[in-house]
């Protein structure tokens, strides 16, 4: 089986997108539900999400493991998994972890750009690590099969949660920082402690991730990749394409500042350009993911290699870490 | 198989109880973790839940389904199933039907005494039947697999319901008051209902639903049982404790008057007698239920019977009614 897994997106749900992903064969994707919201406020998410599925039946359905992908593809539908940009769903209780997993949660990224109550944002100055809560979070997870993202976290915490975790970690959607010197980009240190560790990384189809941004190109991002092959083994490696189609520029002004600040931080943005950027032309929604798995394989990339990168590495870690550790 | 379920505890939970649950052979008990919560505060009892079975590996584990009980069995343990006496952990909100459902939680009462948003309970002066609300909800319960009960509910409401619900319902805890007239007992004419739609009554011990409260005789219970079986038809019947040992007179408090009232209300006690009551001696706690299958068989009933009302009734019970209904 060769799968199409797209290991974020977060956007302006609706049976268009739901159709495009279907037009596109995408089997499974893991959607953020949420980024500054409560526990009580993320159930709300939860709840819209059993609607749609209830109202689009024929054309999503909900995945807590792996074997919900094949389900999926047997009904000709994609199943959508759920993960928080933001350990603020947790609040400053342990014990919501397990909760959040019951609920179906299967990532979490221990911050968002912030400090929070477990580690080190990448935006803060100075990055402390791991907390006293970070590392009791961190093994809480691994027992019930809540993975660890580390998408938006300082350097340093990234390492710590790397060690600490009994099992693998991603770093769900950023690129490496050799390819395009960003803020939300990891170097190349971190990115092979994460996979010495059999971590993954889902490459980002952001504009602010991208060399040269908007105008990045297929072949720019495909080498990048084939490079990272290279560095970090192709098997570690997935897409995670940050798509945040059709939302408002309310949207990412409420990822940017939540409740945290009265004034507007423009976060990977500027003044001049403060709401989301546009898509590169070659990839703009879910029915473009056979261009970047062609442009993969004129970058010399075997086919197995590509099959891993556009979706069985993930089908293969959803499987090993969605799950209780055994003991 | 034969198998032992009590479809109704709400006990101080402690290792002591769980031990004597293993004692007495006991395969699955339904557990009341909401009297007055808000969904926030029911999650905090999910979590306290949570702890337990990690405690307490070796004795429970967490039942959503018929076939936990299996899986308890084969490992020695006892499966632990969710319920509320109150739908106020649903709020306002017909969403948290299915989240209190992936949370596992089996059974709703669609009221505790009082009026609720969906139902009248059984110490109003008038009883006005299922709400607008209440309406919405049952179709949702019978959506997601929610077994409505009613056992605190008013005669009309409870009516309304065994007719509104398109899956059988159930009265977990409470007695025939041809046998013995309180409140919380319910007429012959409501138990012909119930049962001719496929649900469930749950004979009570506790001594406010018995003849002669805590000296009622073992016999005369049995008698009454067995009554029923020729009146209801004996696969219609099991066991619902509604044991509520080592519990503080508080939590007889909280259950009466939860945040409704200044005043304390007595409920089915009295200011003589405000606590809870002794159960009979011949049902204390988990390890007398072999007092009770004896008692069975010596007022005549069959062994199938008998099996069926110790557990397996609802046993199939479970099987048909946890998961989503079938389009």
């Amino acid at each position: 089986m060769t799968y199409l897994i797209d290991n974020l997106q977060y956007a302006n749900w609706s049976e268009k997108i739901f159709r495009q992903m279907r037009e596109g064969g995408v089997d499974a994707v893991h959607v953020t539900i949420a980024y500054h919201e409560s526990f009580r406020e993320m159930v709300l998410q939860l709840e819209a999400w059993n609607r749609r599925f209830e109202d689009h039946a024929d054309l999503i359905m909900r995945g807590t493991q792996a074997s919900d992908i094949d389900a999926a593809r047997a009904t000709g539908r994609t199943a959508i998994f759920f993960g928080f940009q933001n350990p603020s769903p947790i609040e400053d209780d342990i014990g919501l972890i397990e909760i959040v997993h019951q609920l179906g949660v299967r990532f979490m990224q221990l911050t968002y750009n912030n400090q929070s109550l477990l580690a080190t944002g990448c935006y803060e100055e100075d990055d402390t690590g791991l907390t006293r809560f970070g590392k009791q979070a961190v093994a809480e997870m691994n027992r019930v099969g809540l993975v660890v993202d580390m998408s938006h976290s300082g350097d340093r915490s990234t390492r710590e949660a790397i060690d600490a975790s009994a099992r693998p970690i991603a770093i769900t959607h950023a690129n490496p920082s050799w390819w395009h010197p960003a803020r939300r980009n990891f170097g190349d240190d971190v990115l092979r402690a994460l996979v010495a560790r059999g971590g993954m990384l889902g490459f980002s189809v952001y504009p602010h991730h991208l060399k040269e941004g908007s105008d990045c190109s297929l072949e720019s991002f495909c080498q990048m990749v084939a490079e990272a092959a290279d560095r970090y083994g192709a098997e570690n490696l997935g897409i995670g394409t940050d798509l945040c189609q059709d939302q408002p520029d309310s949207i990412v002004e409420w990822m940017r500042v939540g409740r945290w600040s009265k004034q507007i931080d423009y976060g990977e943005g500027s003044a001049a350009a403060p709401g989301f950027p546009p898509m590169p032309d070659w990839f703009e929604d879910n029915r473009h993911f056979g261009n970047i798995r062609a442009g993969l394989t004129s970058v010399g990339l075997s086919e197995t290699e590509v099959d891993g990168i556009m979706g069985d590495n993930w089908y293969r870690f959803y499987a090993q870490n969605f799950t209780p550790q055994q003991a």
